[in-house]
């Protein structure tokens, strides 16, 4: 890891190319650190002048006589490189380069290049260049040139914010100011020839200071690092929210690559973004909202199933309404974000049509607008939910009446009550409600939000915090030793015998089949694993047999098997020959494709969806990094919905999920067996039948 | 139409139970209309007081001796219906009723109808029961007893909201207020029994007041008078929000019939909302933006295409970034809203590259952070591209920098020449600005979001609006008589022969076939139209043949037709023999299934998408209301993704998309002929083919 000590506490600051002039590039991290009460020394480095902005100045950084731990570079991107040699002498530990003219403009790669080989020589640490600085908000270190913390600064708080874009960067602090979101500290990574993003929340991740990270990236260059981060966080039971821009350009442009083009290399973040459980943002508005929920917010209580079952993963949400009509709002979104919303509990069911005889005790539970005349029986109605333990949140609209002085004096107690009790779930309002109301609440975790869809994705925000926490992060088991075939290193591709026993061998149901070296051979294997069957060329150098004629299928009785083994034979042409391969045909109802790439950033990943039309139809593929977990195979069943064509599809027999999830995990073990030579390794498709998933296919290719 | 003169321009009101406390039910409305200042006359009702509330009382409403346009009712829930006899007797022309305890609870039913009928026997137009009332914000006319109006009103404006919820109104009056949104009138129709909320957006649709009109329902207890209403609307060039609530509970709910369960009826709602061009909110934040948006946001420009080819018919935006992040944003969201985005034409490109030489002149047009230093090259670039031609919007993402003094008097030049100029494309701006700056450019059509995302969906939703109201609406043109055979009263399906004569006629390609008695014909038949054939059982008995053995696949010679035939014969057993259909098996690479079903709520209603496994899988069936436009069809088509399958899927040849969306228009034309006895008509599938669309199969059932 990083240690950015020196870049986000430094005990003392020079300004290289500092400006008389508060306002130039050189001159504003001076003015801040003088006007906004940085306690650390500052030391402006300018040759022609002995004093900058009213501190004594230093014609280099040699001069100042004692290694200082951050500078801040602002002079020409020529003279960049030297100046990080003559900072790396000076023994000083970090540096922000604010310059642009490297590798975002045409040409301006090599001059990147120079400086970030100069700070990695001297060993100094290399924030940008052609970035917006840093700031370290508890120890007022302001070290960017951006004017905006001259018109104020957010307060500090647990939100540490890093993003690549300066200008993003930017408008995030001021609308964090404008929400009076609380900020520890605050990075832009710019061109990233030192410190990546991936750097910065790492350490977020280790700082006491930071409760959670919230992150802008347009991509990332080293994705295992970006993985490493993300663990970090994960580990530290800090949630993490990211705002990846690109979505759709990206995935267009990418679409050169064939199984990119399936669904965009989108589609990997989100893998990876579901891998690490983070929260992503595809708005502005959303990027804040979950930051406050996240470092505000109350997390779920415990809870039991009323049922007796086995608690669900989500924790589940009592949706308490004065009105019918937003309480199936809100409904709608608990649906959409996957949260369950169990019925209210007899007890507490009873207790409110006492009450309210008309009061619906379905959830959403709607007390209906007597609650103004009657505000006990709302009070009684949260407090009996919170309490009832079927429930890991309380999510309430009140449209105003949280400002009426006798529903408020009853919410407060209640409120009060519940968040001195661990056991009850913890409540968040959707209402209008006075600003000091609202902070009021909000010191007990009870957030306010006017918009009622937002409160329900408060609820399923701090829920999926609370599940990445508590549970016990079900880690890959150590793949078995797989013995993977002599790869030859002039050889594109596994053979699909090869493949097949490959496959086998990790525990992946492969079609019965055999090599035949002769059309006898091919009638004796037909016979052995039973009719019909297909033939299959086998050549080296043919990997798309079936563009060649080298696939022959539905063969049911020797003298086919027999024409099928010399038709394939004569496909091969002058190609080298090693038989063919006659394999069951395996009857079902559907298709399935299973595949691992390699993935230019990320490595290995594995996809599964539909086979057939569909994959180019609804590219609805689903991703997860190599090798997958069982959970997350469950999930990619479930986002590609390759789960309903095996879950009683049309009258078949339901499969274990568990188990076809399983095979995914053993084709994406097999795959990173190989190892470093896999190009490739594709299923396509899988025959969904009453005996699981059979592979009667198998490519694996190599690189 | 409904006039609601009498109910939202009063010139006298009568309350009925007037109460002297000014906070109860019969209080309220009387308080309100003489502390707010409504100009016309209120008459309190009261048979035990001689004043309330300072106002003479009338022991009856037959003493007050003159008719009133408008009666508010808050009596007992059994008195309703003989108050509404006294009413009608005293020639009251509306009445709304406060009152709860009918429909909306256990045998209330009753009580309801009673109510209706004295209305309906007795002229009195009916608001509710169980409602909270109207408002007409001009004429000061507070008809509802919430005292949310007490503590402040919204301003007079161009946007008319009507919903079922009363609490739902109440909030929404509430939002409305804090966000500034100027209203015309406020309705909220509670059970229903009289007007609904259909016939509110109708007298809305000709309200000179009104410019946008925002409506909240649960369900349509009429679609016929929703479709009219939306038409009405549709014609005065009015845009309707709504916020349709019930997406995913409906949905499960409405799982239990058949079709219904291919999407759930909410796709029904979606059909209808797209066919009259609502937009439809999913939050309230939304709701109200979108209301915001269309009320006070200047439409989008006339635009050419800069390649000479014909215009889109989605006005292109140009994207203006201080900030390349934020501006991958804006493109990701306006891709998600399927706004074109060319880019910057030549002239345009060369005076921003001459002036940045770094900037990016593709769209997003990135004008660097530069601009705080050059503050004329932003406000070039905007007037460039609002005057190119080649755009109808600017979205302009400016960060903080609107309130940089410089920035502003440029930006203000600039918005101002573009509002003058009704050639140039008008600008809406995303970024942090005073609330004095954003009023001044509102009342120029130029509209200001913190949200990015939200600048990108104001420029799409004003697109929506301008094209509904500039296109001429394609009429479906008046369907050709179509001979339906005669129709049994008992019958409860056509014959499979009769069903593809009527298609032929209708102008849908099927399969070639002819019905054949014994088994000579059939080897007849089968030889006239080609191998391979199918053969079908034909009983008016049976519907579903194959369920029973009655179809054979896949013949391809005279002794199989032959032996097929018998096979259908036996398989008829005891049912009644009328012989077998004999057709050609189409050959294509794909399958779509086209359907038409009798919505309870809406009527005719057609889908279409990709058939076979995929229909149960991904559930993405698209619907139209019957008979359906080409363009619908077109429509239907892109969003079910059977287009992705006709047009060059694997390498196939690509058809006339309009070609394919002519066979929807006429299979839809084709149920509407049948008319009132169609229960389902369902062709599953058509063969995708290098002859356009083959019906396969067709069932067309009756009621």
């Amino acid at each position: 890891m990083q240690d950015l000590q020196p870049l986000l506490r430094p005990r003392s600051i020079a300004v290289i190319g500092a400006s008389t002039q508060p306002e130039k590039v050189g001159g504003m991290p001076i003015r801040l650190l003088g006007e906004l009460g940085y306690a650390g020394r500052v030391f402006p480095v300018n040759p022609g002048a002995d004093t900058v902005q009213g501190l004594r100045a230093f014609p280099t950084v040699e001069a100042i006589g004692e290694p200082v731990d951050l500078a801040i570079v602002a002079v020409p991107a020529l003279a960049a490189p030297d100046v990080m040699a003559q900072l790396g002498r000076a023994g000083t530990r970090a540096a922000v380069v604010f310059t642009s003219g490297f590798a975002e403009v045409a040409n301006g790669s090599g001059l990147q290049h120079a400086l970030a080989t100069q700070a990695k020589t001297h060993g100094v640490q290399l924030l940008g260049p052609n970035c917006l600085g840093a700031m370290n908000l508890g120890e007022r270190m302001f070290a960017t040139f951006s004017p905006i913390p001259l018109t104020g600064v957010p307060p500090v708080g647990g939100v540490g914010l890093v993003s690549q874009s300066g200008a993003f960067g930017a408008y995030a602090f001021a609308l964090a100011r404008e929400a009076g979101l609380g900020l520890s500290h605050w990075v832009t990574t710019g061109n990233e020839a030192g410190l990546q993003v991936a750097d910065v929340i790492e350490w977020l991740a280790h700082d006491p200071q930071t409760q959670v990270i919230l992150a802008y990236i347009e991509g990332a260059r080293d994705g295992m690092r970006l993985r490493q981060a993300l663990a970090a966080a994960r580990a530290a039971g800090k949630p993490v929210v990211i705002a990846k821009v690109g979505t759709t350009v990206a995935g267009a442009s990418a679409a050169q690559s064939h199984t990119a083009s399936l669904a965009g290399e989108d589609a990997v973040y989100q893998a990876v973004f579901d891998e690490y459980g983070v929260h992503r943002a595809h708005t502005l508005e959303a990027f804040f909202r979950l930051g406050y929920t996240l470092a505000r917010g109350r997390r779920p209580a415990r809870w039991h199933s009323p049922t007796g079952m086995a608690a669900d993963a989500v924790a589940p949400v009592a949706i308490v309404t004065v009105s019918g009509g937003v309480g199936i709002m809100m409904a709608d979104s608990a649906e959409s974000q996957g949260l369950p919303r169990p019925p209210m509990p007899d007890a507490a069911a009873a207790a409110l049509r006492e009450a309210v005889p008309f009061a619906s005790t379905s959830n959403p539970i709607d007390v209906t607008g007597q609650v103004v005349a009657q505000p006990k029986v709302l009070a009684d109605a949260l407090a009996g939910v919170a309490r009832s333990g079927a429930y890991g949140s309380v999510a309430a609209f009140l449209a105003g009446g949280g400002n009426a002085p006798r529903v408020w004096s009853l919410l407060e107690q209640t409120v009060d009550d519940l968040a001195s009790d661990p056991q009850a779930a913890p409540l968040m309002i959707a209402g209008v409600i006075s600003d000091e109301k609202r902070a009021w609440l909000e010191a007990r975790g009870c957030l306010v939000f006017r918009e009622p869809a937002h409160t329900i994705e408060a609820v399923a925000a701090l829920a999926k915090a609370a599940a990445m926490t508590e549970s016990a992060q079900s880690p890959v088991a150590p793949a078995q030793l797989l013995s993977v075939p002599e790869l030859p290193a002039d050889a594109k591709a596994l053979s699909e015998a090869d493949a097949m026993a490959l496959l086998l061998q990790a525990g992946v149901p492969v079609a019965p089949h055999g090599l035949a070296r002769d059309a006898d051979e091919a009638v004796r294997v037909a016979e052995s694993i039973g009719y019909p069957v297909v033939v299959k060329l086998c050549s080296p150098d043919i990997l798309h047999k079936s563009d060649v004629g080298g696939v022959v299928l539905n063969l049911s009785d020797a003298d086919a098997v027999r024409a099928a083994f010399e038709r394939v034979r004569r496909a091969a042409g002058t190609a080298r020959f090693d038989g063919a391969l006659v394999a069951r045909m395996v009857r079902g109802w559907g298709e399935i494709m299973v595949g691992v790439r390699r993935d230019p950033v990320f490595g290995l990943v594995a996809l599964a969806g539909i086979g057939g039309t569909a994959v180019e139809i609804f590219r609805q593929m689903s991703f997860g990094l190599a090798p997958v977990s069982r959970e997350r195979a469950r999930a990619m069943l479930t986002q590609s919905r390759a789960a309903a064509l095996c879950a009683g599809h049309r009258g078949h027999p339901p499969l274990d999920l568990d188990a076809v999830a399983d095979v995914i995990v053993n084709v994406s073990r097999a795959a990173d067996a190989i190892g470093d030579r896999l190009d490739t390794l594709e299923i396509n498709p899988f025959i969904v039948s009453a005996d699981g998933l059979v592979a009667a296919d198998a490519v694996i290719t190599l690189r």
